[in-house]
């Protein structure tokens, strides 16, 4: 499977191609319009989300095309000359507004605003949708990850069950929440991250016995052995070979690494192996443990005090298994500078409409207070609004406000240099710090202020009452 | 984001080249090894799986070549200039049997089987696993759909919300498991798939009320005009506003095709929106449906008889929402002709050793009774043991075995015409057909039986013995 730059025009729903045929026929697609990238609720029923994407996304738009074969396609299926000679003169021109990549993120913000003529806004919104979601969900699954390790390493292994191609996607969004190492290669390569990685069972099982095993491993890499300890049985067999190679080495001058346990009760493997190593003196060598971990598990070895120095996580980060998808979406709110609604049968599901930016509201010592929503020319507002639920308000008047939003792109171009992945991550490190202890907890967390400006409700209350005279004339 | 052909190399754990720059200077890198796809539990508590991903699979391995940059990257690493030589004559030179795509699969059952050198089995071993274990998982889940379904319209609307790129692999395997549309436009074009979509809540806000964007949408697309009703409100807004455009369709000739609704109570609001149609001359129309929707919730809306002709679905498909792993494995098995076993701590995870293979036990009119695993040079057994249960047996002397796998590349290179995505779902839709009704159910499902041969039994209690011997002493 490949995916080329060329590929990203065509990686879209049908209908992205429909409408704006539709508008170019109505005359409507060059009209400016104002689209917002959101979501409804935290991932994980936690109590945030760490936003991550956006180096990727600008990456793509900057290069977004229709080829010759994706226009024949279009001839094909029917589109009309016209407008196909309008998407072989297409290209991204429109400007962004966006959260820094790393950012702490809450639900019924705008994390990103496109200006764009319509049809392009609207042409990129499944790739933006995607590419979005989807590292936004697994940084903040990373991030839930690092939060229950602490200072303990983290290591991502999880491509053999991540999503395809997804797969490289996901490296990149674990070390933007926080992960220290992946051993997705491609991913170290192409994005300058740690490599992580030792042996398999099958290093194991293709040697006579397990100690024949370790013993080659340690003449290949002496400098950093890992040994997997759980092919056969981890107490009576993978241990004492360990200690048998650890030994070894010493003779050589050098010091074993660390053994990994895959399998079996890791919080009482853990310490019978650390008894092991600390009583033949090897109080040293790291454990590591793997085999279907999650936040809560980690947190949980932790609590039993399992002696682990570093954790492997897999498919329960990869897949944010949980909850493997984020429901951000992307939503039209203005055209040609006049509001515009969705109302919908479900109440969350209506919009905010209008051009809009947000807030933070710290405290003296930086901490995050709460965030306001408002007209995107607005000053940050004094007082702020639940978004759906009336006579919700409060005062963020004691607390000093900050954009949120700053503008990474105009007329199609990339404005400022985009942050790398572990400018990315450096940045999720620091603005996590800042967020009040009791959002980070896994069980109801307490939840973090997000409020609207009043001039933003009063749009919507007014855009909502002239669509239900209009229903009911 | 891209991923080149030169990229499937590195799309790996980076376990898999230190292991096999071990191999190597072991001197066992091109002894020949055998190794087994399989998985241990059916996805989503069900009774089967559908095995998907193959033909991606073979295509990639046949262009599978270390390019110079990726040699640059080892060299830069510290991997010595000896193996680094080995890499860059790498070729996948492999033989691999291998259940057609499409095939219903069960529990500890070879899928795939690889014979090749050591260092070559290894290094595919990731790429295999991300590429098998997600197709498959998502083919599994659009039968399941289907099967909830019936015939009527199942269209993959996910792209947003799959986990990036893979987007493009879950729309292929959709097809596969029975779904009969994408709404991802590459994926159409590269699989040559069904392409499906209308518009979005988008369009409707993009004009100044709802019955001038649906004039202009039926304008535009006369002969297959498909409105969303859901922007404002369904019953008093959309449905009539359809109305009015269905009126002028048939004035000028046409009908309009269909309405889709995407929130609120879908049982509810079809019914209405159907009797509303119906009582206007208009019972042609059809009625699609969205909004997170997944098996239990069709079988549902069917069981309340909702007048609803298609399903589009996404999140809940694409990203297998309620499971979006399935735990597959690759596991080496023999060595120089020699069965190796792992043992672990988990019984679940001991393997069955020796190079195997696989029958379908079936009755007189073709439905599929049990399967049976036995080594790859046996025959059929007439009787066959649970692999981890002792004194669970059964005879399936009375059925008919047929073989299971099937060689699909020889030194590397395809032995066979790949079945394109269509005739995969074809092969999918006649052997689920096949499969008796018991094990089809959501709840609960009729446990499949899949036996071990006498022999490879006899095998596995041999080396657990010489091994615990081992251990003991």
């Amino acid at each position: 499977m490949t995916f080329t730059s060329q590929d990203s025009a065509f990686f879209t729903d049908f209908y992205q191609l429909t409408m704006s045929r539709g508008y170019f026929e109505a005359g409507i697609s060059e009209d400016t319009a104002v689209f917002e990238y959101y979501f409804r609720r935290n991932p994980f029923e936690g109590g945030y989300a760490i936003f991550s994407g956006l180096g990727d996304l600008l990456e793509t738009l900057s290069a977004l095309r229709f080829g010759p074969a994706e226009l024949d396609f279009l001839r094909a299926m029917g589109f009309g000359e016209e407008f196909v000679g309008r998407l072989k003169r297409f290209k991204f021109r429109g400007e962004l507004w966006a959260m820094r990549e790393g950012e702490v993120a809450f639900p019924f913000e705008p994390i990103v605003r496109v200006k764009a003529p319509l049809v392009e806004g609207q042409l990129i919104e499944t790739l933006l949708l995607n590419t979005l979601n989807f590292q936004t969900l697994i940084a903040t699954k990373a991030m839930r990850m690092r939060y229950a390790a602490g200072r303990r390493t983290l290591m991502e292994f999880g491509l053999r069950r991540a999503h395809g191609l997804g797969g490289l996607q996901a490296s990149r969004a674990a070390i933007v929440g926080g992960f220290d190492a992946t051993s997705n290669v491609l991913a170290a390569k192409r994005f300058g991250l740690n490599v992580a990685g030792t042996m398999a069972h099958a290093w194991v099982q293709a040697f006579d016995d397990e100690l024949a095993a370790f013993r080659q491993y340690a003449q290949t890499y002496p400098d950093k052995t890992t040994l997997l300890i759980d092919t056969y049985d981890v107490l009576r067999s993978g241990v004492p070979n360990a200690i048998t190679v650890a030994q070894e080495l010493r003779a050589q001058g050098k010091e074993l690494y660390a053994v990994r346990l895959d399998s079996g009760d890791l919080a009482y493997l853990s310490k019978k192996a650390r008894q092991a190593f600390n009583d033949a003196g090897f109080a040293n060598v790291k454990i590591f443990a793997t085999n279907d971990l999650d936040e809560r598990l980690i947190a949980s070895l932790i609590q039993q005090s399992a002696p682990i120095d570093g954790f492997g996580i897999g498919t329960k980060l990869v897949t944010a298994y949980d909850q493997p998808a984020l429901g951000g979406v992307y939503k039209i709110l203005a055209v040609k500078g006049k509001p515009r609604i969705k109302i919908s049968e479900n109440i969350i599901k209506m919009t905010l409409p209008g051009a809009k930016t947000a807030w933070r509201y710290v405290d003296q010592a930086g901490m995050f207070m709460a965030d306001g929503v408002g007209p995107e020319s607005a000053v940050a507002p004094p007082r702020i609004y639940h978004p759906f639920e009336p006579g919700v308000e409060s005062s963020v008047e004691k607390y000093k406000p900050t954009p949120l939003l700053e503008k990474v792109m105009a007329g199609g171009k990339v404005t400022s240099a985009v942050p790398s992945v572990s400018e990315a991550a450096e940045y999720a490190r620091a603005r996590f710090a800042l967020l009040p202890e009791e959002h980070k907890r896994f069980d109801n967390p307490h939840i973090y202020r997000v409020g609207v400006a009043k001039q933003t409700l009063e749009v919507r209350n007014r855009l909502v009452k002239k669509i239900q005279e209009r229903s009911r004339a």
